[in-house]
């Protein structure tokens, strides 16, 4: 990570902050951009910006305590207003996303699937003509019969690997399952893509998030850009 | 619970246990008929019968051990010859099911997935013209924001109810989820209805296992029959 890298996050971080409006109800997301956003957001509250946010991992639940964000629950709060989060590959145009190299998947698109609005925070490195091409799809399984969810998987022309958190032991997520990590040859048709993987016994959730994001805000050396998504 | 229903229960299961071969991987069901598999299938194996087999949950494999069954998982027996599982409504024709009532959809339907044929045993009260007019559809979600994923299945035409253990204690399954109960008026495609659930974020799985069973074994008075998957 260069400060150049580190630079573009927090501009892109405090771009999406200055979103959020006074009596919101914020989704946060996880991962490195997301750290900035959160920080942002902090010092807006410290100003007297008043906001409930929905954390969508317990790293950000902390990070967002530390900084002054009041934290609610979907129980309480089944509705967000605006959920900013980050990606780990966003299709030009369709704005399809693969998210969950962060490994809190599960959460974001719950928390994303609760929200009025997405918007993704991203350095340019992000951008792609197709998804998969680059990047695994992550998809978060039981750990009951990994292996039988995993040879369906591979069915659908995936090479999944088991996440490792270091060593041999398997990566769990916060609701205790398991992540494999899905490459494809790239995705010619993500929607149909997300709807297969799902219906694969086993799979809790993909890293597909289709449809979802409203614009993302990508930061390069020119600055902080917005992408709206065509279509 | 009459003498006659226990009669009849026994009767599919030990039907059920006399298709079983020497030398298979077996998935064992769970649910009160398939209590009665259990203890036929102890007694072959008692008998001299060689099978391993793979329980579907925690008090099926407990059982299964108590009568001398041996056991094994997945991970080494990703293939199952034979499953035999209960279901609590079978629809005529195609076979579709709603299975869950007992709380180990999760597992059950990975066993299905992993298995060569799935024989179901049931008595004739489990047979139905049309799936869900009766019986809600469980549906395991993840807790985190589960009411959130309530309001999404509300918005599919069911009328979402969260299972409790006893009081106000939330039932929880195996694999830590809460579990939905969901009253549909009827269900018209079942596969249609399948995916739809699928897709609704924070849904692990359905107990709608459709074009999974290869036939039914059903006890009324007059005894077994065997019902065959149309189409």
């Amino acid at each position: 990570m260069t400060d150049t890298q580190d630079e573009q996050k927090q501009a892109v971080g405090e771009a999406a902050a200055a979103l959020v409006e006074d009596g919101m109800v914020v989704g946060l997301g996880t991962g490195s951009t997301a750290r900035f956003l959160v920080d942002a957001l902090g010092r807006r509250v410290g100003d007297g910006l008043r906001i409930v946010a929905i954390p969508t991992s317990e790293r950000t639940a902390e990070q967002a305590r530390s900084v002054g964000i009041p934290l609610v629950g979907l129980d309480t709060h089944p509705r967000i207003d605006l959920t900013v989060d980050g990606a780990d590959e966003i299709e030009l145009g369709s704005l399809a996303l693969i998210k969950g190299l962060g490994g809190a998947l599960l959460r974001e698109k719950i928390v994303a699937a609760a929200s009025k609005r997405l918007v993704i925070i991203a350095d340019e490195s992000k951008l792609v003509k197709r998804l998969g091409r680059r990047t695994p799809v992550p998809v978060e399984v039981v750990r009951f019969g990994w292996q039988a969810t995993a040879a369906h998987l591979r069915e659908l022309g995936a090479e999944p690997i088991l996440r490792h958190a270091g060593g041999d032991v398997p990566f769990i997520t916060d609701g205790g399952n398991l992540i494999l990590d899905c490459k494809f040859d790239g995705i010619a048709d993500p929607r149909a893509s997300e709807l297969a993987i799902d219906d694969v016994v086993g799979v809790v959730e993909s890293g597909l998030f289709i449809n979802r994001a409203e614009c993302a805000l990508v930061a390069g050396i020119g600055g902080v850009r917005r992408i709206v998504r065509e279509g």
